[in-house]
């Protein structure tokens, strides 16, 4: 028995999930999960359903659906088998806090992903990554090999056959080129306030006014920087005796936990994009 | 156009999706929302579907969709107009905090009820009630009355035709063919604690050991004393400046927050009975 | 005995608590709840003490203190009685569920304040106030009339002696001249996201970002609109199947337990301006 | 310069804070943080307060401090350098999650630390600790080595001259005589339910009871098994797709976070007990 991982985006119209189910009985497929939604504004339906059949291939449970599916408007039908982890590639800073935290995760089988390669434009963390036995590519970046150093890493998720890239406190500003080549597959983490702060040092703007929460929200890497379609967020609450600094470690603390939460998330393939929003099927 | 709600819980086995949009199809029907979940603890299947169609009767959809299952084991099949609002009984005794909300929520259209009627063993609160427009029915509980009051109970849910009943802050002991009688269709609100505390003055006894949330149940209510099965749950921060009358009044905040959820849950049809546990659909 | 509530900001310096400390203990005072905190940024000192004393005048015990601060800077040194509850003015437009829930609160004692007046530029919630035995004044604002109201505004404040303006969602923007008039004791509730959204609708445009978090802040009312120093602020979670109503509904739960608690924290003299910044002591 | 922490508890009677302000000024003291509460049930006063001064000897502060309490019942009066961290010995079994959130703080300067030792009954984890440069000293226990075990563990105590003892997942039960002898520091971290659970296996209770929040508890150490006074708690929410393993996940998730505060709130002696109860001045 093989257990895949199927998702759907379509125009929305009446008998989907008949059809849907249709062709996975066809291949004698059992569904063990199922998860779905029809959007009201876009007139797009998903669907996320695992299921168990004998057909190992991913394409042939993909093919059964999609004849069923005749001439429907798919934006989307992807089917994987559940035990095939997502290739992921890590990109880091100097801040190590994100990092160590999906590496413990990933280590004790609670981020179901393959780490095959972690990058950063600083060396600092190289042999912490290292020790978790995982290739670490130091690419140093600055104006005037910025266009390199994003060519080095399109390279690497390449050859890799990367399929998810974290930006886990990744400090440097992604290329609008780069970000169209990793559209959908890239996923950044970014500290957040009520109400927002444009500008340098947030916590300290923050700070300043006095804010009772910090936030962290995890978002869809697009051109338009931190403002990508939002995966997870989470807050963590303040009083007026914390510095500027303590507000920092707060807010790393929940920028962690919901990066985690949002990778688990793309890894379990629950996350589906229509126009700016995302479906959760958490 | 006619919505309606159906919900299901039967035995699992594959292709009941397909047979559900099935019988959904055979009267034309579109699915609008749908949720389900197969329990691997109990095998037990659970739907919720909410369809379009041009068939006004919930029973012919419901035959419709019973006809496609064939001979699989149900344990409900459901189906009602998403407009015909449940009947709600409210219950209470002196504490308005929870009934307040639920009357403020019913007058604003956030809660899909109809309330034809509050029952109450103390007449304190009548005046509230009435100038709702809601019947209020006073009906006093002694040791040497309790049987007959519950029986009068009875005979009013029969009367008004009642579809649930809301304990909201009710402070009598229900008897066990009482609560044998509203099986599946009574809820209570219960104030809980991280660890529980037995016994009397519950808030003192936290408040002693020092607890830093308080927090709240709501669950079905059956003989078993506050251990029905869990509809929503909260808590709220605790500091220990705090007497033990700021701890009743957190908790109370936190009670009728918790106790408004549940009832619209209920009200929407999106909590399924599986053995002594809740599927949730929210 | 009489119990006071002492509010201190000056110039931190050593020695400070113990000068305060000696001019309770000159009035023969006992402290029952003292907090303080020296703000590194701005070099200022907050203390909020409550003293019980046989000296009944507040005056007196503001003297005693302010004696042995001797030259020290003060920016604000105010003693009340405990139990002489600020006199609040709530401004609403057509929105109630903030103004039910102050009024819930307000009558069954969990907030403490006098209500003499509500004023809204709608007529529509003046049976609700004039049910609580509350004054309700409908002051109509056009462009036109907008000075005519303000002034209006300002006699209520002076006429009512009124301490505190809460803004529940008064839908008219302030005029600079009365912001500055009611600086420091007006309070106003205001949706939050994370991250924040400019210009109309911002529930529609949280709920096209696809957020997953809604939230409120309570903050005084400055001219800058909206970005008053914060008193309180809470979020609540939000799924992919939420309609931008049912955003707004979630956040209006979370705005009338904002403002609640930020009107409760600013009658008990629990918050203290330094700069933007709020130091509150709850 | 040297900063101090001081805390206190002793009978509650009017003119404490003025005493031990005077007793920091007789030192030429300047106070930094300062907290208090004064507990209406035990009548017993509770402070805590960082002085800056220019006597690096903590007992001279002290007495300085005593000189001007006078007869006063001091149940508890301590002072120490605020750099002179606590030396702190973690107690651990398999379960590493919360080990490795503390090491990682602990790296990070994040907590307040110094850890000399870590012991466990299971080898499992001595390189993950020796590869931080921490002693690691495996002490397995067995009912007849019981009582040598925890004599070598108060051994290590005294040796290392251990002023806290973190059980982070130790899964051995204390004797009452361990208990005693490390009375007021030590702490323990507990998952938590609402209600609790009694018996074996509590996530598989909670989760057939479908809990929608779960939990952890941080408290001291008492013979009273997981009955200590509270230090620190948290909830995580829950539904009904999870498994029973989810919610163990989840709760090592809220056990690892609420362990590291509680930690945390310790070192920086925020934590004073008075009867059952803490006070936490966070």
């Amino acid at each position: 028995m093989t257990t895949h991982i199927l998702t759907l985006i379509c125009a929305d119209r009446p008998g989907l999930i008949h059809d849907v189910t249709a062709g996975i009985l066809d291949i004698d497929g059992n569904i063990v999960e199922n998860a779905q939604f029809a959007d009201p504004a876009t007139a797009l339906f998903c669907m996320r359903t695992v299921v168990d059949t004998e057909v190992t291939d991913a394409d042939a449970v993909a093919t059964a659906v999609r004849h069923r599916l005749g001439d429907t408007d798919i934006q989307r039908l992807h089917v994987r088998p559940a035990d095939v982890r997502p290739r992921t590639m890590i990109m880091v800073s100097r801040a190590d806090h994100c990092l160590v935290d999906l590496l413990y995760r990933w280590r004790n089988d609670l981020l179901p992903v393959d780490i095959p390669v972690v990058v950063s434009n600083h060396a600092d963390l190289g042999d912490l990554v290292r020790s978790h036995g995982i290739e670490f590519v130091h690419i140093p970046v600055t104006a005037d090999t910025k266009a390199d150093a994003e060519a080095h890493l399109l390279d690497l998720v390449r050859e890799h056959r990367i399929d998810l890239v974290v930006l886990a406190r990744y400090m440097q500003i992604l290329s609008d080129n780069l970000c169209a080549a990793l559209a959908g597959r890239a996923v950044n983490i970014h500290h957040s306030f009520l109400p927002g702060f444009k500008g340098a040092k947030p916590y300290h703007q923050a700070h300043e006014r006095g804010v009772k929460l910090v936030g962290a929200t995890a978002h869809f890497v697009t051109a338009d920087l931190d403002e990508g379609p939002i995966i997870e967020q989470d807050v963590a609450r303040v009083h007026h005796a914390m510095t500027a600094n303590d507000l920092v470690a707060l807010g790393q603390d929940t920028e962690r936990l919901v990066l985690a939460r949002a990778v688990r998330y793309l890894a379990e393939d629950r996350v589906l994009l229509i126009g700016d929003r995302t479906v959760v099927f958490n």
